[in-house]
C-alpha cells in the first residue's frame, strides 16, 4: 500500500524547486503517492501556510505524511522537526508553520531531525526542502519511524495563530484567509458560535458595521448580497454570490471581525 | 490496472480544494491516477470549462472517470450526475459544463447521484466537489457502476456552447476561447468548413474586416502576421507568430467572427 | 520498477495542453510516474526553459525521461529529437533547449524521431509535445531504446546559454534566472569562482557598482541588505533577505553582472 505524501510550499510553480523535492522523494521510495496541497502561500508567510495546511489535513487517510516548507530561517539555527500525531507525520521548520494541523490530530511526539543517513549527502544552506525534509519523508515512507530521525524535543515553536475569544458582547475574532473565490474565511468556528447564531448577525469588520443574512449556501444569497454562513471547513465565512466578498467590502486578512453576541 | 481519474475545476491552485478532492479519493481508491485538465477556469465559468473539458477528453484512453467541478449552483436545487458514455463516465453537476466533451463520445446514460453510500459521510452545502463528487468518482474506479449512482433521468441541462452556423454567404461563429498563447479559437470546425477554404479568407471580427492568409502551422506565418489555420484540435484559429492574435485584433472570447464562404 | 517522465513546457497551467499529454502518456505506458518541472516558462523563452531543466535534472534518479516543449519553430523544419546521456533520454525540439542540461550528464547519442510508430497516429502541425513527444516518451518507458526512434544525428543545434568569462580584472557573467523569491542567479558557476572569493566582493550590475558581503545563507544577512552566496545548485546568486533582490536592484535576466576578481 502506498504511502500518502502531501506538500506544502512558498515555491510558487514557475522554478523547478517542487519537481527537486519529488525528484529526491522518488529516488529514495516508490512507495509513496504525492500530493500538493499548494504551493503558491505567500513567501514567508507562515500564517497562510499554517492555515491552509490546516484546512487540508482532516481529508487524508491515517498514515499520511506531510511536508511543509515555509522557511523565512532557512540556514539559521531555527530547527528542523518532524511532528508525530496519532494519524499523520508533519515533516519541516519548526517555526509554528505545521502546529495548527499537527493539533487537530492530537501531537504525540515531536522529534529533531539530526539524523543524516535521512538527509542528502550535501546539505545546502538554503534548500533544506529538497536536501532534508524531502528525503526524511521519504525514509518515513519507506518505514523508518518518527523516533530514528533525531532526539524528541520537549519545546517547539507554537502555532502563529491568533484564537477567537469573547470580550463583553461581543465575539472578537479575525480574517485569517481570503479563498480565490473571494470568500472571507474568519477563525470563529462552528463550535464557538453554536449557540449564538440568529437569522440575522451584526457585524464590525474594517470600523464599519454591517447587518447580514445568516444562509446555508451561497446560493441562498441574492445576486450581489453579501452573507454569512459556515464553510465547508466549519468557519463562519462572509460570501457574496458569485462575486468576491472581499472587494465587496475592501478587507483582506489580519483584518479584525467583531460579531454581536445574540443571547446578549 | 489503474483507473484514470481526471479532474478540471474553477478552484485554482493557492487554496487546499483540490487537494482535498484527492485526499478524499485516495482516501477510497489506490486504483487510481489523477490527471489534472485544468484548476484554472474562469471562476463559474461553466461555458470555459465546457470548452477545455472538450478538448481534452478525446485523449484520454477507455474508461477514464472525468470529475468537472464549475459550479455556482452548489447547494441550491441544481442536481449532482453522472453521465456514462461509450468510452467514459463523467461526473459533476447538472448545468451543462460536461455535455459538450461527452457528447462527442456518445451519451448512453444519465443518472442522478443520490446513493449516499457512495458520498462522504457528512455533505457540506458548499463543497460537493470533495464530498459528491470525488468519493463518487473513486467508487466507480473501485468498480461500482454508473447505474449504482441512482435513477437514471431523462432530462438534463444542455450544453452551453453556441453553434456555428450559415446565413447568407457567411459562416456565423463566435470566439469561444484565448488560449495561453493569444491563440483565438472559433467554433468552427474543420468538418464544417471543408468546403469553404481557400488560401485567402476574409474575415469580420469585431465590426472590423480582415483578409488573412490561411496556412498549415504557426510557423509558416512571418513575424507578426496574423493567420487562420485548424488548431490541434480541428477548430479553426487565428494566431500570430509567436505574439497574441487577442492583443493584435483586442478581441475576446464571445466576440463574434463572421467568415466569407468561399463559394459565394 | 516505474519509469520517471518529467514535463517542462511553456504551456501554462490553464489550457489543457498539459493533461492532453499526460493522457497520452498513461493511455501508452502505465509504468510511469510523470514529475512536472515547470509548465510556466515565458512562452518561446528557450534560455530560460533550459536554465530550468538544467537546474532540475541532476535530483533525478538514474533512468528518467525528460520531456521538454518550448518550441517556437514547431511545424516547421526543425528537427525533433532524443538526447541519450549516462544518466537519461532527453526527448523534444532541436532547438538547444535540452542541451545544457544533458551535458551535466555526458551526452552519449542524438537520435532524429522518425519513427512513426512511436508517435501518434495523426500528428498535427501545431502540437509536438502531445503527438510525437509524449508518445515517445512513453514508448521508451516501456523499452523501447533511444536508437529505436530513428537515425543518429552527428550535429544538433547548440546551448542557448552565454558562458562566464575572465576578461581582465573581472569575471564577465550574466543574470540568466530571477527566481520567484527574488533572487538573482547568475552563471557564475562555484567551480568558476572558486580561488576569486573574498568576504567582500565588488560588483558591477546594470552600470552600477555595488559592494556587498559574501554570505553562506539568506538568513545571515540582515533585513533590507543584498549580499551575494552561492545558490542551492552551486551558482552565484545575490538576494536580498525575505525581500526580492531583483526589485531592489531593478534588474532583469539578461543584464550583465561583472565582478572583480579578488586576486587581481
Amino acid at each position: 500500500m502506498k504511502r500518502i505524501i502531501s506538500l506544502l510550499t512558498d515555491f510558487g510553480l514557475t522554478d523547478p524547486f517542487v519537481a527537486e523535492m519529488k525528484a529526491v522523494i522518488f529516488s529514495i521510495s516508490e512507495n509513496v503517492q504525492i500530493v500538493d496541497i499548494s504551493h503558491q502561500v505567500e513567501k514567508f508567510d507562515i500564517s497562510m501556510g499554517a492555515f491552509l495546511l490546516n484546512r487540508a489535513v482532516e481529508y487524508f487517510s491515517d498514515g499520511a505524511i506531510h511536508v511543509a516548507v515555509v522557511d523565512p530561517g532557512v540556514g539559521s539555527d531555527r530547527r528542523e522537526i518532524a511532528v508525530e500525531t496519532e494519524r499523520a507525520v508533519f515533516v519541516g521548520p519548526d517555526n509554528g508553520l505545521m502546529i495548527p494541523a499537527a493539533r487537530t490530530q492530537k501531537i504525540l511526539h515531536v522529534y529533531e531531525l539530526t539524523n543524516p543517513s535521512l538527509m542528502r549527502k550535501e546539505v545546502s544552506a538554503t534548500f533544506h526542502g529538497r536536501d532534508i525534509f524531502a528525503p526524511v519523508a521519504a525514509h518515513l515512507a519507506n518505514g523508518k519511524l518518527p523516533r530514528d530521525c533525531g532526539p524528541e524535543l520537549l519545546e517547539y515553536v507554537d502555532s502563529p495563530f491568533p484564537s477567537a475569544k469573547i470580550e463583553g458582547k461581543y465575539w472578537i475574532s479575525e480574517i485569517v484567509h481570503v479563498d480565490g473565490f473571494g470568500n472571507i474565511v474568519t477563525n470563529l468556528s462552528r463550535e464557538l458560535l453554536k449557540d449564538s447564531l440568529l437569522q440575522k448577525i451584526s457585524l464590525y469588520v474594517g470600523g464599519r458595521q454591517f447587518s447580514i443574512r445568516f444562509v446555508k449556501t451561497y446560493s441562498d444569497l441574492r445576486e450581489g448580497e453579501v452573507g454569512a454562513l459556515f464553510g465547508s471547513h466549519g468557519f463562519l465565512e462572509l460570501a457574496c454570490r458569485e462575486k468576491s466578498a472581499a472587494e465587496r467590502l475592501r478587507v483582506n486578512r489580519g483584518v479584525p471581525v467583531r460579531l454581536l453576541r445574540s443571547n446578549s
